[in-house]
């Protein structure tokens, strides 16, 4: 039986490591600026999309400290999504992982610079590492226009719409399962992975991303702000198109158990070990924050 | 006598086709997002930073059109600190080469997103390019908050507060020179150069990007919104820490043009032809917006 909260607890030590070695500290100018970076990255996150990196690349049949440094810069950016998304003018949350957001602590405009230089930062860790052209290319295209910020775009102006299949799908697959699935495939990419096994590790994070959030949904409705450390119920309150609204509660359910299965079933492609890949994709719709 | 308004004109034209070329564009979704990106690029700004980085290959003895994409990447970038540095959060500023700010077009969040989207793609652009590495690390090192984004914050934060050489130094270096020292570098790495022609263009970047602070700092104080396309006499309302407060006009005046010189001489060290940059660092400090 395959420990997966022990392998969760060890691999998030790592990257944690990782992130302390790479974050600039208070000790160099300007000083306020990055603890505002670390006051985000510092909060108690579950770390998925860097232990999704790393367990890619064994699953790709690599070594996971080959993709320490990606799996860092994959934490980086999704931070600054997560402070940009909070600000008064996105989402406007006041808590996130049960602590005051960026733009509370240390107000708007260092908000958006500390997430600007998160975004930034990923970057440039990933111009240190031997695949820094196709990682970064990956990351960039994940998280644009095209990606996570083109997610977020949608995500706001349908605020208020009636539910859409197209357009929550959209949102879905943007916002949340690109970078999951840009996670994987730089796990395989710091593995040398070739075509077939990046296009499983693709299938595996399309539909574990979008299970993920469709769970993220879920929780939104059903758990309270303690359990979630933010606001709960705040979907509905800002008629935001959600999986739940479109779907409901039983049928979101069921579609997040399928879209696991779909994940579990692209694993038989890759040569590593798979079983930390395939027990994080039912942790994904098991889990209660 | 070297034509500088004519070679201006003709890089302008090859780094807005390639800036056309490589921007998503509104056919796609989403289209307000990209619509919002291209609003800003395109905003008839003076192209300073990309025509740089394509005179610092020539200098450095390489063909201009090797550094085109990365002088697209650094226009992106430079377009993105301008447009959150334009938000209410930050100087608030309505207008900008005389047209609304993204934000009072496009609204906060979108001009948000518009920014990290450019910040983006300019790390999209440099992937795609041979030395992807070198020049992201170059790019976001220059960016960050060791860069144009650390001098971002300590000019907000020094809002109000008596000038101090110091600061101002600080401030300028960071929040402009860098950037502007980058373009320089990228260009050389673009050519191949070496450690030799890569300070060169180093200590000609620094003292050109320096200079053109100030000539900014001077024209804020002296010029008409009108000239300026943006409000006049900002700095001195909003008690900005400029090399003008500090040094006075006559002061400033004279620092600008000993940097100029700085700036011409560290050009004797190039291998390949310099008129280009010679002339621009000329011009950085004569023109009247």
């Amino acid at each position: 039986m395959f420990d997966l909260m022990g392998y969760l607890a060890e691999q998030r030590a790592k990257v944690d490591a990782e992130l302390d070695r790479r974050l600039p500290t208070a000790a160099e100018r300007p000083a306020r600026l990055h603890e505002a970076m670390r006051y985000s990255v510092f909060a108690g996150g579950k770390r998925l999309r860097p232990i999704l990196c790393l367990a890619s690349t064994e699953a790709a049949g690599g070594a996971a400290d080959a993709a320490l440094a990606a799996a860092a810069a994959i934490e980086c950016l999704h931070t600054y999504t997560l402070i940009h998304d909070d600000l008064p003018a996105m989402d406007d949350d006041d808590l996130r992982r049960g602590r005051p957001t960026s733009h509370k602590v240390f107000g708007e405009a260092n908000a958006i610079l500390a997430g600007d230089c998160l975004l930034t930062l990923a970057f440039e860790i990933l111009a240190d590492t031997p695949q820094s052209g196709p990682l970064a290319a990956e990351l960039a295209r994940a998280a644009g226009s095209r990606g996570v910020a083109g997610g977020q775009y949608e995500d706001l102006a349908a605020e208020g719409a009636p539910p859409d299949p197209d357009r929550v799908r959209y949102i879905h697959e943007h916002k949340t399962a690109r970078l999951i699935e840009a996670a994987c495939r730089m796990g395989g990419i710091c593995a040398g992975a070739g075509g077939a096994e990046l296009r499983a590790l693709d299938d595996y994070g399309r539909s574990a991303g979008l299970a993920f959030q469709i769970a993220d949904d879920i929780l939104n409705a059903t758990a309270t702000a303690e359990q979630l450390g933010k606001a709960a119920g705040s979907d509905a309150k800002r008629g935001k198109m959600t999986w739940v609204a479109w779907r409901g509660l039983d049928g979101a359910r069921a579609d997040a158990a399928e879209l696991v299965l779909q994940a579990q079933r692209a694993l038989d492609k890759l040569p590593g070990p798979t079983e930390p890949l395939h027990a994080i994709a039912e942790f994904i719709v098991r889990r209660e924050a």
